[in-house]
């Protein structure tokens, strides 16, 4: 059974391996509240998992670290296992499903443990570790359901009652529910009075669906890009902390998460993956019932793949108007194209992307059509450039 | 004159608005060497220039405040200048160039500063903001020739020094030469046994030709993508106290910036703009001759344009063969598309961008180019697909 026993010896185990990351006041998130991130992805493995997955070796016998360590991972808690296992000198063998991130594999690697490639989705890989459990008879390293991992993760609400003593609430991501656990329970038994708050992805709703139903179920698909909280079967151990602990659980859309990344890049200079950015999105999008309150996100870990973070840019960019797209029709004319370039450039617009193109069955034998991104300002620049463009006798294609 | 008295106090004036930001153990960066980076981009305004500006604030008269004060600057110091006139009530005027990034002008304007917009590049808005000083008798913020400014900037040396007592080098990026100057006399002071490294973009090496040609010069154009560091002409003040107490001064080029922007959002998780990257740049490109030493690199500053940073990401995803470019001769016929969209899908790649065009004077009148942007792991994944399609029959064009 969990106990606070249990977290501060995770605490004084973790001190050696560890960061106690700092709290970073975000000037440009406080408004109606003080918000002071925790920021985890800045973490040793890029995420909170390290705290659980040390934790847990650390309790091992020695005769149990002799059979070696076996785990099932897409990516952060592989790392933490991995790196885990290398500190303690126990071997490690980490089943991965094939479409996890490159970067992520590669870490898992560099840090010194064996990794399986299993074809298919986490839930394959995780047979096929359990399997490889039943043969070798090596221990399972579970990513959540563990009081032992629970009591890890439990050192982060730890230190934020320690670095920020007058703090008025905490709101931790969910994906299995390990870290919400023992952050929720770690708080509440130090003091009541902090809210916790649990934040899911719409698509992978598990846990708030078990807690707001008062039943531990699982979902039978997940859809999210926040593939660290992408989770169908919340734990039975953590099930029960959550649903004990935690003031509320919110959900979060795809699209918000994305937008929170964005703000944390841009404002914050921090790095956060969807699971990770998924707290701040709660806040951004007034999910959280607080004012004038001091309030800590966890941003539980940054190892998002820079090709998704390029997406993520890209459609933040176009969101906020700083990228816009444009498909003119035009006479296929000389001197046309000059004059489009001279009305953009004249109003400071960046032309990045040009496609020229004869039309199709709708335009007229020598049409043809211009599609154009630019980089603008904001909105209303595309609008002014917009304006120009059709004051000069240019119509819009769709 | 600069003295350690000066930097203590600074110390001591900043601790109510700074950050004393945590040295941050950069294990991918460590490998002949231990990095500890300095994140000065999480400093609040997202660069360390607040400490300079708010240090030079805070040691004017009340007579002087009261005729208020002006600044020119293209980023950092706007918004160090901006929010350090806020806190201490003063009037705060700063002339910008009008290409500066639309973030930086937003953001000074945020804290509380009248922004004036300048036709040109940064010497046409300092040469308006010297106009409104004569004007107006405010009181003129230089970026970095000014000793109060310099204390400032030392408070880092202070903070390295104590946050790792047996560091045993620390590496400053340059522009003006303010930060450098500042930490390099701090640390001297204190233990000239520490070395301390410049280092310069190689389009913007004022005080490196001046330092190794031992006599301040300026030079006519500045040429790089850092633009925090972008400077023409360093400062008496700067040069003398840089010539004396630096142990060297190394260049890095923008493609090495732009390598180190991407490794530090991808393995450190953190945001750094170009002057704040180019210090850990000089690391991963060999220029430091230390081995087996305790390295702290100061990262400046994080306030780039997210358009500026998709395009770094970009060009680091080309550079590593994370996206590939590829474009295929193709017979007009039905059936070829499919045939290479199945052999790329087979090898795991994903296609991101497909153009499909009739070819030019040199190909058959049957003949199209299909030209194709491409997800890879890397150059090796790259090849496979292309040995593959060779295989099957395909040329490349260009």
């Amino acid at each position: 059974m969990l106990t606070l026993d249990n977290i501060y010896k995770a605490g004084h185990r973790l001190k050696k391996i560890i960061r106690r990351t700092d709290l970073i006041p975000a000037l440009s998130l406080s408004g109606a509240n003080q918000i002071f991130l925790k920021p985890e992805n800045l973490q040793v493995t890029g995420s909170f998992k390290i705290r659980g997955s040390y934790y847990k070796v650390s309790c091992l016998s020695d005769a149990e670290k002799a059979r070696g360590i076996i785990a099932s991972s897409a990516g952060n808690h592989a790392q933490g296992v991995a790196v885990a296992a290398a500190q303690h000198g126990v071997k490690a063998r980490i089943f991965v499903p094939s479409a996890a991130p490159l970067s992520k594999i590669e870490a898992t690697k560099r840090y010194g443990a064996e990794v399986s490639l299993v074809d298919g989705v986490y839930d394959d890989a995780y047979n096929a570790a359990i399997r490889a459990v039943e043969e070798t008879g090596a221990i399972f390293i579970h990513p959540f359901n563990d009081v032992d991992v629970v009591a890890g993760q439990g050192t982060i609400g730890l230190e934020i009652i320690d670095q920020l003593h007058d703090v008025d609430a905490v709101i931790v991501p969910i994906g299995g529910g390990g870290l919400a656990a023992g952050v929720a329970f770690t708080i509440k038994k130090l003091n009541p009075d902090v809210r916790v708050y649990g934040v899911q992805a719409e698509g992978a709703a598990a846990m708030f669906n078990s807690v707001h139903g008062h039943t531990l179920s699982g979902i039978d698909k997940v859809s999210t890009f926040a593939d660290g909280i992408a989770v169908k079967q919340p734990g039975e151990i953590t099930y029960e902390l959550c649903e004990k602990y935690l003031d509320d659980i919110v959900t979060i859309n795809d699209d918000e998460i994305a937008t929170a990344i964005l703000k944390l890049m841009e404002d914050e200079k921090v790095i956060a993956e969807g699971a990770g950015a998924i707290s701040v999105a709660a806040l951004l999008f007034n999910k959280i019932p607080e004012k004038g309150k001091k309030i800590v996100p966890i941003v539980s870990g940054g190892n998002i793949d820079v090709t998704i973070l390029s997406r993520v840019i890209t459609r933040g960019l176009l969101t906020t108007g700083r990228i816009s797209d444009l498909c003119l029709e035009l006479i296929d004319k000389p001197g046309q194209l000059k004059e489009v370039a001279e009305i953009i450039a004249d109003r400071g617009a960046n032309v990045t992307k040009v496609n020229h193109e004869h039309g199709g069955e709708h335009t007229d034998i020598n049409g043809c059509y211009l599609r154009l991104t630019l980089e603008t300002r904001n909105h209303d620049h595309f609008h002014e450039i917009q304006d120009a463009l059709r004051g000069a006798g240019y119509t819009f294609h769709e």
